[in-house]
């Protein structure tokens, strides 16, 4: 069966252009002028994209004895929805757990996928089995591990750990993924704060400024540079940490910052709100912070010092959220945004003009599959790409609700915003996945991508 | 006939891998597996590059009554020779003179070009002529104009007119071009250093200091802003310059700057040479300057707050050099370069891992290109692609001596310098310009490359 | 007479201490515990500090056939009853009229003045007049010379002008000021505005922002550095203006950033207030700024960056700012501040943490007399010091309102702040010019203080 | 007894001016011309400045079972010879030691003293006994805590330990002190290079590059901005520890750098040296770095935002040196300087016109003192400051060498460096220690200066 994409303009990250796109076997086997096919999908009007990428989602995370809500069908079905084509999940050892058992957990959770997704692999704790299986994981098509600067007594490795994994990923020619908040000063912070009587959501933002962000990244990229790996900073959400990467690329370092679609246009304000469930529904880490950081990130777009916007998609339900009612450090953190990252961007970032449609596919698409090193399979308009299109209509608009929303969370951080600029088609490895607003997704239809290292430096 | 290229590795801007290329009629047919031809050049070993733009170039430039020594014809040939398979030189009108009659003298010298070229419009004076024929000159396909802050009572023009230009160019959807030096302070600088009796080389690098660079770069930036037109820094020679347009970058204004090779591996040194010819040959604006602002422009490179990598190829004979022996005020400005460019950028970027092979095609090729709008026709190897190819030897090396090089002055100051890494092919529009050192290029082959506007912002 | 203020405790720029002091014929004589005298003045409870210091005030100032509306008598008259002993008018000699023609009519305005006052010297055009009459100017104790880069056919000199003025500025050992705006894009821009019909107050801020200050203070920087002068850039408004001082400040350079008070705590949103007459009465150049560009000066004062803080005190009447009801380029620029300096400064300074009162002392005063060259004559507790000084009661509070003013003008950019900290005494060489809110200055009291050069680099 | 200094040119950190000093009690009894007294010190051609004050040195320090060379009678004479008169050493109390009772071993050892003295404290560990005689300790007068982030496994906290020593010394009203390195990193770095058979000093270097100092910088203003309180970072050597600390106080952070006269004068190529002994002499942390490191220091004192000049005085024997003969780690970590701070600071600070006199006594004395809190006792030249004077002849030259320093040890990092400008008396607490190159230091002579703490922010 070939599927024609006709009469739209195409856009890559480097250029725009008028073409067909012909689809056989979930690859795009052409592209040009007057493509004939079996069956033909109108794009005229619109723009002819890469599928969006989200680097960064939580998928049924295990949390407290449950799970997040999201799991890789919905979240995936949330993802296509909005034109996200891909999405990359965390797989996260238990304390000692060796990392190929937890891979073998993820898997199966993953085959409800209704598109396609690789993993990070989380460096939870520090030891010979994870030494070893390292390599392992990394045969497996994982070329990224992940370590939490934050959630001290969990998921928190500290310096020497750090630096023992940052110099094994540079042996094996992987990146280094890093959350970068000061779990110390955090942790601290919170003992604070509680003890003063603050429980509320508002005390979360109190106990994560901008600045203990800044230094964990600033500290990251030290470390990273002294083992000689690339560095991938998740979530960049303030000048502070943004300074640190730009510092850092200026003396030729590798050093990447994702933004988070949510920082980028929401702000601290929101703790604030009298209603604690509106409160407890944005609480995330890094919180969201001033707009004068949302400039910040706006710009490093612009410039090329920030690369990609991802979500950290980890929805939860209100009753979830509601663990915390008496304690904002028992608030699950994690909010939704994998429906939303793509007409949210558009129309924030290319309606007013801060990005080009182009810079919109590299900061969405195309970027992170070049530095998730699965580039040109994804995140490209090639002969022999996957086919993971999404033909955008520029003057489609809706209202975000949570109503008619994929993810099964019953709110959206977003509600209410207006979007214009939305899918007409999504396709997923050549399936249609999202007509018109009709979604068609298939559970198990999405495969796990490998990502093979880039070689030692 | 159908020239297919052959085993090697395409390395574009984005990705690298293992095809064939077809060439049929000058623009590039397929691109794939197991290509046939009627001609078949062998790449193996070898990587497969868009050929160099160079962004920056003077060929036949009118000077003090004659010409700088290398023709569009000498110009491309020693282009070609190096992997540079188009050009783009600087139309100066005369003080008054109309912009049109100055590109139909432009015309006339460009006949033997053997590569193609385009040209930036200098906006060399101000008035009713210039602001109306810019338009005619952008349907022309001009999209460029380029300022002069310094050569004051000649080229030089004040801020009221600098920023009508800008306006101007603005309006029409071009990009302004500046060479940002202070030029009263030069012309201050010059007299009192003449007046002191210092009338040597040395006196050229004393008079125009990084800080006079850094200062006009700031202005021009400032200037563009508020007229709303993008801005490209020609020749951005050092770290005060360079901090100026990252400073600009990171408010999310559109600012380009375009180091030279020769800044990049040169230093000011060369002025204290005891052989006057010798510091003399090497005299051009900015001068090159200390080693510490090297490392600024290749972490520039690196980060991306530099984009472009050109030469400012202005050759000028000894005896022509020799018109300034007792006063360096009137040492004719320039150097050579164009034939250099790729194999000295890729002997001190890619063989030293500043730079990755597709960040080396970036900075020569494909960025220019998009940035002077003519992208994807030059700087990509993608089908209906000009053919500009270069196929590159890695393993090839050779000193760099003026007995060999096509350009028609007797010396060259990267002498002796060795490369590794350089042209087994260079195709120029399909035709085979060089082959395995052999120079066949054709004088006329070249043609003109229009780049239209980009739109009003 | 021997003066006596007993029970204080003395506030300098370095440190505090209890201790009496003595005044005999307008100076210091002693300082100790436990002195006597023929006359005490009760400082108990009270900061005893060295009188203010206004770097920066226009006082009975030419403008459009008229003059400012507060003179040396009502301005200094003003100082005192807000705790400032000292001002520096500027001489504004008219186009090629000789500077020392024009000390001679500033003179005799100044006769009337209640405390001591001295001049700097504007070089509003520039000649061999100009230049040889500079060094008459420093004998006569002006070691200062200002420069408008903004006024554009009035005050303004280009580039090559300021270059040269800067130049002589080196040689007698004088220290350049200038007014720091882009006059040509400030003058563009207006026209601009104009044409398209914005002629209320609110165009005055959009034809000068920030980036306009930015660059001009930036080639200031610049050219000073190559004519090897001190700078002393006045009025720094925005974080563009500070950061391009304190880039300066890193490489070594001797640059000074003067923030005024109102634009401290004043904030670009008064423009767009209802009331035209509001709007035009806080007109002034720099225009004030928006909210984030006051967290950078006050930043600058707490770090050194900045070390002073003036008022450009220039006061126009409702019917002056009333010459441009039609043409926002007609009103005239300037606002008062005379009298609100200081306890504006403590209120949000000191009482808010920002400043220790030392630091109070340093930029009110102190760090003035020192970069201005009268220390310790001015700007200290020492004994042979002039007996300027301020007894300030920190618990004394008001609300400021100019029906109790000593200005002239009927209304006040203040208006309606509640002020904490104020004079108890106010002491003019000596003399008890105001004693807890009543004034009993003397006209004529005040003396001009000469400045000697400090002898070229 | 009265003794006068006669004829001088008093230079204090805020001005310039000629008079004489009397002395009474080891005290200034009186300032002003003509004074008459017993004695006469002749200060003719003679600047007379505050003695100077180091605020870092290590004297009689435990190490390895033995100790730092100079006691603190070799160690005071020493600085008396130089200029200095008085010293700030560390108490370091033992694991688990009671800092008061580490404090009692301190008394012991300092009662050699020819100059005066104090202590900063070191809390080397962290648990319930730290936390409580903290306020005692404050209560003996000491008011700064210091804090080493490197010497793992040593004298090393945590980042847990640290923010709550950090919050500690804020409410107790005191300032925190780091030695910025960090230590995981360095740990990891020896351990790398020693495996790779790199043994020689050269490998002390490359085990605590400049980024490593930055980070612990930038981690340590972080966590004491979070506490609230002032921080202190000692030995500040290189650009990216210098970068943090002005970045901090420009968001109006109190954050103090101490360059080393080491690091302003000496690079790293001293470790490269042939001779073992030459290069293990220069062990000391941080290590001596590349020149532009010098640069940025220098430049940071001109502008403010390094604030003092002190020597980390740790003098080690050649045999003490030489336990490190197969094994940089154990080599004694430290150098001299006491004798040598001011000279060599003069010369190539005040000769080279980078800093006038003035900011001489400030970074050398008067910032010191202010910082510490012992100003106007120390620091000072007014009445009833202690006599801590050094009558300074700027035209005095010497080289450096080992044979006539008081240093007990046998070489000296400075040696064969000429200097000009030195004293020719240094009073101590009124004594005359050095008369014209004749020490005459009292043993015993030195007291304990008491730091109350500034009161918590
Ligand atoms: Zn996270
Ligand atoms: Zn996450
Ligand atoms: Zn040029
Ligand atoms: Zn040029
Ligand atoms: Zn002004
Ligand atoms: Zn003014
Ligand atoms: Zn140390
Ligand atoms: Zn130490």
């Amino acid at each position: 069966m070939r599927r024609v994409i006709k009469g739209g303009t195409i856009i890559t990250a480097d250029r725009s252009y008028e073409a067909d796109i012909a689809v056989e076997n979930g690859v795009i086997a052409e592209i040009g002028p007057d493509l004939k096919g079996d069956e033909v999908l109108d794009a005229s009007g619109c723009y002819v994209m890469p599928g969006g990428i989200d680097p960064h989602v939580h998928l049924q995370m295990p949390f407290m004895g449950t799970f997040s809500a999201d799991d890789f069908e919905s979240g995936t079905r949330a993802a296509l929805a909005g034109g996200t084509t891909m999405v990359v999940d965390f797989c996260l050892p238990d304390p000692q757990q060796a990392p190929l058992d937890a891979l073998a957990i993820w898997d199966a959770k993953a085959r409800g996928a209704c598109a396609d997704y690789s993993y990070h692999m989380a460096v939870t704790w520090w030891g010979e089995t994870m030494f070893d299986q390292m390599q392992a994981v990394t045969r497996r098509g994982i070329n990224t591990f992940k370590h939490f600067l934050a959630y001290k007594g969990a998921l928190m490795v500290n310096d020497e750990e750090l630096f023992a994994s940052f110099r094994r990923c540079a042996e094996l020619g992987s990146t280094a993924l890093v959350h970068a908040e000061n779990g110390d000063v955090v942790a601290a912070m919170q003992e604070k704060l509680l003890s003063e009587g603050l429980t509320g959501p508002e005390g979360h933002a109190l106990s994560r400024p901008p600045e203990v962000e800044g230094e964990a990244t600033n500290r990251a990229i030290m470390l990273a540079d002294m083992a000689g790996v690339p560095l991938y900073v998740v979530h960049t959400s303030c000048e502070q940490a943004h300074e640190a990467i730009r510092r850092a690329r200026q003396k030729g370092m590798r050093v990447y910052g994702e933004p988070l679609i949510q920082h980028l246009v929401l702000d601290g304000s929101e703790y604030r709100h009298e209603n604690w469930d509106h409160a407890a529904q944005r609480v995330m880490s890094p919180p969201f912070r001033d707009k004068r950081h949302q400039d910040s990130l706006w710009a490093g777009l612009q410039a090329g010092s920030l690369q990609v916007v991802a979500t950290d998609h980890c929805a939860f339900t209100i009753e979830q959220k509601r663990f915390g009612l008496n304690d904002f450090t028992r608030i699950p953190n994690g909010t939704g945004g994998l429906e939303d990252r793509m007409p949210v961007l558009w129309t924030e970032g290319v309606n007013t003009g801060r990005l080009t449609p182009n810079e919109f596919v590299a900061v969405t698409s195309t970027n992170i599959a070049k530095i998730l090193n699965c580039y040109p399979q994804k995140g490209a308009i090639l002969p022999g790409s996957d086919a993971d299109i999404v033909v955008w209509d520029p003057e489609k608009s809706a209202t975000i609700t949570p109503e008619r929303q994929q993810s099964v969370v019953e709110y959206n951080v977003f509600e209410g915003r207006e979007v214009k600029g939305l899918p007409r088609y999504t396709l997923a490895r050549g399936e249609v996945a999202v007509e018109d607003g009709a979604i068609r997704a298939t559970p198990g239809h999405g495969r796990f991508v490998g990502r093979p290292p880039m070689g030692p430096v």
